[in-house]
């Protein structure tokens, strides 16, 4: 039974990449401030209800235990979680979708894993977005589901014409939009909830506490820089996936070295661009770019299997990492 | 000679996993009911030819016999012939675009399962769906091809607003429109058709035949729990693809038992929101979804590769299917 | 220096399959004729930088020299350097993203080739495709990025509208049509650059400058066979990918036979369909299809991994080519 909740815990603290209850508890109470702070505590219970599904699917289901005991199954799941209640109003019918979408989330990633062993990568949060798109998509066809928060479908403008970022003004905002982007890896937007998560990252790993705030940095500046919407970058919403793409390659799939932080570096920064393609190509369908962004970038770079200083001699693996314990 | 004409009689019944001519022969006979009742026995007739190009071409390339006696070369080309004359104008060219597409099909199937069989999986019936994507896509920028029954592309409104399904009012209805379901298998809105399908199934499966039925019934009476449009719940829309998940899961890829029927079970309704998502992302341009949700849904229930109750101590492969012969 | 002088010149060279350094210079010729016939060097430019960029990435990256040497690395970053002086202003900002996405086009090409092993296709110009997808994507969220030439984001039409291509009415216009596709292969509007294209073509390999023409011509009239739009024809944009697709199947993963003949002839047809749709599909977003429609049909194509007439009697594989060397 401590074994079970422990990997319960771990699950957030996957979303990731740490095998980290403590890590994982402080994810939870981040996400419990965020979402209270805007008065919606209902996507937090979201969250832990996609948790709880998910990993409960994991132990009907005939897969190595191992994995539940990691975390592994519910990181998907506390994500679905998280994104069903942001987008979708309350009913009885939601939460019957929430839990069926976070329960397949446990398979899907068993199958697309298979999937990506024989290219030595990994599903990263693939689950979570093909099946967090399919019901939000569902969503739109079916009144039973209410959506409340997805944009409206519309045509990409020519050229983007709300007002671009400027820099910030102040040292307070220089660092409350990065951490704003930390928090929207959950799909929260508070600064305080980023704060938590970098606190619970560093519990686990000072490095990939580290590479969050850097790939966020690099996502929301190199925003500024190019002069993306003034509001998607003070959200956060530029920062939370190349945050992601930095840990996976500078501290999780590599070890921390130095090619290994230019890597990561560079692929935050594509990330960004593949941020605002995904956003374009959602834009007729009013659908969210949830992690796509971080996950194919990630590929993109995990794909080529370059061995970077530390690593050792052999041919790298990245269908699996390492498994941190707590 | 013999062989082959029997291979060409089950192609059509391929399309539901049955290696029997006389299966195909009553699904034929369905077919031209559904399509002749509608008056549009073209329909049914470029249905003839899709199959016929699609298993000649087999012949003509380097491709083993046995698939074609078993009816795999011919069963995409049929629902190419039906989903072409069902969407195009009648026109020389559009009969060019038909055989070139329906042909097209049988070395697609061979090339996807290549690449299946390294995941154990087969390519169902996507070359299908992918082939005639081209060609109904490419209808719409050539005006050699009439499209005739095509939505309009627009985009999707925020909320589903047309008229809801409600719980049918008679005993009728309630058989009627899962009976609709098992006839759009073959895009045809006929509950004879569905039920000369069931017939068909019935001498080779009769297995396949409850599963067909039921999850047919699955999807339809899902969509109406969620609410969707009416007039399409009561054409079968919702049902044709959850129907083939459930052949596929429940009696196909794993041998009939208790947990394999709970899998395709979850596996058609999961396959219901799967049908709304692609709805959904094929809004804009006026596209079907044709048989897609079937093959996403499935491949994401069968890579996992699990093994239920009475199928034996080895790992799976699903990149063929057990071939009943009559 | 010499070696990676000769490596550099080969890429041009490599978009049509051929390691040939005189080859890639008489492509440069012509690459120049047809950006300063518009009065836009800039273009001509930009595939110098993208191509430059792309190869010294390789010499960063730990990758076998060979490839760099064949010009393997430079031919997706000439056509990105291309497509994105083509389509955005000039800007610092245009320069900076360009080297960025040309530089991906290494890594990228090096990461899809490891997945096309295992299947035993090479990933062709999709590395290109891809990462300018994604940064002219990026482009209309982004105010830095000043899109100057992609056609306006829109529904598409149920049936096309505009005045259909029709026969020529001189031998001149017969010729110049299918000329103009082959010059389209780098992004070209240009008669004489496509003549330019085949003279360099020839130099490396006879068999390739005959299919490029004849797909190119395929392409051409099967477009005004189906009634493609006239202005589209005319500017050889039903030709590009059908060319490539023709020397593709025709005498580089096929050697020259009665039945590779075959092969390349329908190829080049599919590509016409798959030209279109990938068209219509990018339509609500106003990007091209790029090469698209060249991968995606040269894939389907060689999945099956026939083999024709002289290709000996082993399975092919075709996730390489015959580097000619000159």
């Amino acid at each position: 039974m401590k074994r079970e909740f422990i990997g319960l815990m771990r699950g957030p603290a996957q979303v990731m990449f740490q095998a980290n209850a403590l890590t994982g508890l402080l994810f939870l109470i981040g996400i419990f401030w965020g979402a209270l702070s805007i008065g919606q505590g209902r996507i937090a219970f979201g969250g832990l209800v996609g948790l709880t599904a998910a990993t409960l699917t994991g132990y009907l289901l005939p897969l190595p235990v191992r994995d539940g005991e990691a975390g592994l199954w519910g990181f998907n799941g506390v994500l679905v979680g998280l994104a069903m209640m942001t987008f979708l109003g309350d009913s009885p019918l939601a939460w019957g979708a929430l839990v069926l979408c976070s329960a397949m989330t446990t398979w899907v990633r068993a199958g697309l894993d298979r999937v990506g062993a024989t290219h030595k990568v990994s599903s990263l949060t693939m689950p979570f977005v093909l099946s967090t798109w399919i019901f939000l998509a569902a969503a739109r066809l079916f009144v039973g589901l209410d959506e409340v928060a997805l944009s409206h479908p519309m045509l990409p403008a020519a050229q983007m014409s709300e007002p671009p970022a400027t820099m910030p003004t102040s040292l307070w905002e220089a660092i409350v939009w990065p951490l704003r982007g930390v928090a929207q890896i959950m799909l929260l937007d508070s600064w305080v909830t980023g704060a938590l998560f970098l606190i619970g990252l560093a519990v686990s790993s000072p490095w990939a506490a580290l590479w969050c705030f850097v790939g966020s940095t690099i996502g929301t500046y190199g925003a500024i820089l190019y002069g993306a919407s003034a509001t998607v970058v003070e959200a956060g919403l530029y920062g939370f996936s190349p945050a992601l793409t930095a840990i996976a390659l500078g501290c999780t799939f590599h070890r921390p070295s130095p090619s290994a932080a230019l890597w990561a570096i560079i692929g935050a920064a594509a990330t960004l661009f593949v941020q605002a393609a995904v956003n374009l190509f959602l834009e007729p369908l009013g659908l969210p770019a949830l992690t796509a962004p971080f996950c194919l970038t990630t590929w993109l770079f995990l794909l080529p299997m370059f061995k970077f200083g530390r690593d050792g001699g052999k041919e790298p693996d990245h269908s699996v990492w390492h498994h941190h314990s707590a």
